[in-house]
């Protein structure tokens, strides 16, 4: 675990505020990123929270990514990390789910755990948690590993887009662009796309997330594969995919 | 394809200047783009480049990401877009790979990549291509479409953490953090994580974008992956993997 920070001693003593310390900020912040309508944590509107000026923050944060890291990190501490009784691949599932959902909440969160690498002790946890359920399923060494992280950098792209899907009010009439044009594509000159159009768009972000999840561990671990993939697909096969359903190719190099 | 926008006719005749047009701005945002050490793209350093105001270029383009939107367009069309005679697998990898690396090249259009559903031209063109890829491995339907969406999003996401990383100067120090961390956890804590640190961190963004692809298109297509693997795969196997390599396990239900 990495060591705590050594806490700044806070000049602040008149009575009627309390002391800054990075754990009244980081709960300060918690509860301005769970207020409804959130636009984001920035360094002034988490003073003006706490009744300080943007300065005294960072005698605590060095900068916003620092704080947007460590209130992510906490919010984490709300997954189950794949706890439970069900099997691996349903709890894989649910915890990449649950991690995307929190993610989808708070899109300056869900930036920062795109674009950083954090090292907080629940993100810590989750990678652990990630192994283990992995682990179950017989996938180990640098394959987990690679794993874990893919399955994670999947779960978070996908909640960073939906976050900023669901922020920006442009997003309707993008998405109707869009599908003119995909609708209105010569069947001659995309053969493939102008046949898919619809399923190009089809699906919810929660559906393509668990349809991913599936698809990258039956990849990884394929001698499962055929045995557990029906009991967890929520949604029927594609018809392109029937024929290959029972065939089991020989190998033939 | 989209029908082109009208042309605001310009109102700046003075021949030492050259008429504004959605082309001269775009082919002057390219240029900018490509001169070393690009910082992004701005309407105001593209407004110094043109020799104009940035309020004459929102007469062309409603903002920037409208503006990243096109030119990222232009820069796709320098991909190969899957031809060759290559095996179908290696020329999707190649392409995912060329993608990639042209997003890695320019952090700003990486991010609008990810955060914006292109229609562009050559959007739709490296759609069709993924498409067709897919479908010369016998996977077609919603398994395609979503295929081609995730293998894209994995691309994107890769080259816009790399962008990310390759411009902070801060990376090579918050790496150093992490690894501290990894290497100092507990293995009796951490059983998975303390044994997989170096796994973790190993590799370069290209190796596991194309191992990425390949256990996605292992998973998606059953069918060929045991006889397809193998020749793609750039390293050696895990040792979690080797029992399974042989195992055609018959479907339980």
């Amino acid at each position: 675990m990495p060591s705590p920070r050594r806490e700044p001693v806070s000049r602040r003593e008149r009575p009627s505020k309390s002391a800054l310390s990075r754990r009244v900020i980081v709960d300060a912040a918690l509860k301005l990123i769970r207020t409804p309508g959130d636009q984001g944590l920035t360094m002034r509107r988490l003073a003006a929270e706490l009744d300080t000026g943007a300065a005294s923050l960072y005698v605590y944060f060095k900068d916003t990514d620092e704080l947007n890291a460590v209130v992510l990190d906490e919010l984490l501490g709300a997954l189950d990390f794949g706890r439970g009784r069900k099997p691996w691949r349903k709890r894989l599932v649910l915890l990449l789910s649950s991690y995307a959902e929190l993610l989808t909440a708070h899109p300056t969160l869900a930036k920062t755990a795109l674009f950083t690498r954090p090292s907080g002790a629940n993100s810590v946890r989750l990678w652990e948690a990630l192994l283990s359920l992995l682990g179950e399923g017989g996938i180990g060494g640098r394959d987990a590993a690679w794993a874990a992280d893919l399955l994670l950098q999947r779960a978070t792209a996908t909640a960073a887009e939906q976050a900023v899907r669901l922020q920006d009010p442009n997003t309707a009439a993008a998405d109707a662009v869009v599908a003119e044009v995909l609708a209105g594509l010569s069947p001659s000159e995309y053969p493939h796309l102008a046949g898919l159009y619809e399923e190009m768009l089809s699906g919810t972000p929660t559906s393509r997330l668990v349809w991913s999840v599936e698809v990258l561990i039956d990849g990884i671990a394929p001698k499962l594969q055929v045995a557990k993939r029906p009991q967890l697909s929520a949604t029927p096969r594609a018809p392109g995919r029937t024929k290959a359903q029972g065939g089991h190719v020989r190998r033939r190099a």
